[in-house]
C-alpha cells in the first residue's frame, strides 16, 4: 500500500481535518451517513439497498458524542497503521487491540460497529484498510490471480493448484485477476457439494470456476465473485439448499443487504439463483422435509421484502408456500453420485 | 487406489465371509467391538482412550439386528465404491445417497453411527474409505507435499503456495509428506491468530509449520499432524484459548477421545499444550473474563478424567479453579500487534 491509496488517502484527509480544527481551536466534528433503518432506501435502479441523504454529526465538543468520536478515531489510525505496515486484522483482534491504547469497547459488537461507522465516513469497505471478519469461503477453477499482499507481490497463482480448493482470506481477495479459461462462476452453498464437483471435473464439464459459500458468504467472498463477473465477464451462477434461507443467499449476492446498504461495488444484479428452487423440489421428486414454523416465518418476511417485488421471486416464494416443503442441495445424491451433475447441473447450466 | 489397499481389502474380504455365509445357507453375522463406555479403557502405555476386548455379534437371523445388518452391508458396499471409482463423500452425502438404494436411516446420526460402526468393523478410520465430515482447517508453511488424489497424483505442492494457508480436505490429508525446511508444527486455535502469524513471517522466524485447528479440529487434522510429527520428525505445539475448552483441544490431540477410541494412530502423545495456560494469564497480565458456569462445570468434569491426571495438568486444573478467569490467545493484541510473536512465543518456542 502507498500514499495514493484510496484507503490510505481517505484516513489522511479525516486525521488533518481533526488536526486542522484543533490548530484554529475548534472542537473537531464528523459527519456520517446515517444508517438508521430510516435512511436505508431501495434503489430500483441498480435494484439494491443504497443509504439515504440523511447525516448525523458526531460533534467532539458533546459529551454525549465525545466517547464514539474517540474510539472512531482510533479505530482510523489502527486501521491506518494496517495499511503503512502492510498488515491485515480480524475484528476480534481490533477489538483486543484497543485496549493497549486506553480505548473503552464494552463489547466486541461495539468495536464492530464502530468500523462500520469508519466504512460509513470513508466511503470504504473495512477490506480496503485490511479489517476481516474470521470465515472463509473457498474457490477452484481455470483463473489465474496475481497476489498483492506483502511477501508476495506480483507472484501468480492457478486457482486450481489445490483439489481441496482455495480459501478466499485477506490474500486471495486482494489478489487481482489475471486471465481465466473458464465460462462462468458457480457458487454453492456447502462443502459437499464443492468437494464433489471437483472431484468429479463438473468444473471442467461446464468450464466453471466453483466458489464454496458456507451459508450466507463473508463479504469478500461476494466481492471476490464480483470481481471475477465485471474483470473476466464471467455471469454467476447461484446452487443453494431449496429453501427460504439458501433462495435468500442468492439474493443478498444479486441485490445486497441492508446491513451493507453503506458499501458500494458489492452486488451482482445479473447473477443468477439456479436453484434448488421449489419448483425443482417437485420436478425432480428431490426428498424432502417438512418446512419448520421459522422457514415459514422467513417466507412471510421475504414475500413483503422490496427486493423480492419481481414476478419471478414472487413465482419462488408462492410455490414454497403451496408445497411447504424443502430441500437440500445434498438431496440429489438420492439419485446416485453423479445425477446431480450429468442431469440438474446439465439441465441448468449446460 | 488399487486392490491391494488395506481398505479396499478389508472390504473384500468382509463380502467375502457373508457370501460364503449365504452360500453354504447359514444367516452371516458379524462381529464388532463394543463401543459402549464400560467397553472404553484408558491404556496408560499410549495414553490414550482404546477398546477393550469385548463384542457384539450383529446376527442376520434376529429381526432385532437385521435392520443394522442391512445398514451396514450398505455403508461398506458403497465405502467399496467409493473407493473402487476414487471419489469421496461427506457424511451428509453418504446419508442421501442411502435413499437410492432403499436403505432406510431416519437422519443423518443414525447413518454417522453405522460408518462408526463400519470403522470398528475394519478396524479403519472413515477416512481410509474417503468418507470425511464437512469442516476444514488450514495449514501454512514450508512442507513438500505429493498429491495421491485422482487428477493431482504425483503432483507436488508446497504448502506456503497460498499466504491465506490451504484448506486440509481429502486432497492434503491423503498427500504424503516429502520434505520439510521447518522445524516444528505450531498449531493455533483461531484463524485470526493463524492469519497474524503467517503475515508477520512468524512462521519463518520459528522455523514453524501452522496449522489453523479452528476450534476441536477434524480427524483430518490431526492426521496431518501426526504424520509431519511421525513422517518428518517434526515436534508438535499447541496454542490455544486460555480456557478449558482451549486446554481440552490440546488434550484430544495428545491423548484423544473417547468418541475415537475405536481409530488407532491419531493421537500425538509428545505435542506440548504451551498455552494460553492459566499462569502465562497472571504472568502476561492478560485482559481476561470471568469464568462462566459452564466453564467451572467443564473444569470439574476434566478433573477427574483419566487424560489428566498427570501432576502437570492437574496443576493447570488447579490454577484455573484459583483464579477463575480467563483469556483468548487474541488477548495479548492488548500489549500491540506484534507482542505475542516478539514476546509471548518467542518465550516459550523460540
Amino acid at each position: 500500500m502507498n500514499d495514493s491509496d484510496p484507503a490510505t488517502k481517505s484516513l489522511t484527509s479525516l486525521g488533518k481535518a481533526i488536526v486542522e480544527a484543533l490548530q484554529e481551536s475548534r472542537c473537531p466534528t464528523l459527519e456520517i451517513p446515517d444508517r438508521r433503518t430510516s435512511n436505508i432506501v431501495f434503489d430500483e435502479n441498480s435494484n439494491q439497498y443504497v443509504l439515504g441523504l440523511s447525516r448525523s454529526v458526531r460533534d467532539s465538543s458533546n459529551v454525549k458524542h465525545v466517547k464514539r468520536f474517540a474510539q472512531l478515531t482510533w479505530a482510523a489510525s489502527f486501521a491506518k497503521e494496517l495499511l503503512r505496515t502492510s498488515r491485515t486484522s480480524s475484528l476480534r483482534d481490533l477489538y483486543y487491540s484497543s485496549e493497549a491504547f486506553g480505548v473503552d469497547f464494552s463489547d466486541q459488537s461495539e468495536s464492530d460497529r464502530i468500523v462500520t461507522d469508519l466504512e460509513c465516513l470513508t466511503g470504504l469497505p473495512r477490506e480496503s484498510f485490511g479489517i476481516y471478519p474470521e470465515e472463509h469461503s473457498s474457490i477452484y477453477g481455470e483463473v489465474l490471480m496475481r497476489y498483492t499482499v506483502s511477501g508476495y507481490e506480483g507472484k501468480e497463482i492457478d486457482l486450481t493448484v489445490s483439489p481441496d480448493g482455495l480459501p478466499i482470506g485477506p490474500a486471495l481477495m486482494t489478489a487481482e485477476p489475471i486471465k481465466s479459461d473458464a465460462e462462468l462462476v458457480l457458487a454453492v452453498e456447502s462443502g459437499g457439494m464443492f468437494s464433489r464437483l471437483i472431484e468429479t471435473k463438473a468444473w471442467k464439464r461446464f468450464n466453471a470456476v466453483l466458489v464454496q459459500l458456507g451459508g450466507q458468504p463473508p463479504r469478500s467472498t461476494r466481492r471476490l465473485m464480483r470481481n471475477l463477473n465485471v474483470s473476466l465477464g464471467l455471469p454467476v451462477y447461484i446452487f443453494t439448499d431449496g429453501d427460504p434461507w439458501g433462495m435468500h443467499i442468492a439474493k443478498v449476492i444479486t441485490s445486497g443487504s441492508a446491513n451493507s446498504a453503506h458499501i458500494k461495488n458489492l452486488t451482482i444484479p445479473g447473477a443468477k439463483w439456479i436453484g434448488v428452487t421449489p419448483d425443482d423440489i417437485v420436478h425432480y421428486s428431490l426428498p424432502t422435509e417438512p418446512m419448520s414454523d421459522a422457514d415459514l416465518k422467513r417466507l412471510s418476511e421475504l414475500a413483503q421484502d422490496v427486493r423480492y417485488m419481481e414476478s419471478e421471486w414472487q413465482h419462488h416464494i408462492n410455490q414454497f408456500k403451496k408445497i411447504l416443503i424443502k430441500a437440500e442441495q445434498q438431496a440429489f445424491s438420492r439419485f446416485g453420485m453423479d445425477y446431480v451433475v450429468d442431469t440438474y447441473l446439465s439441465e441448468k447450466i449446460g
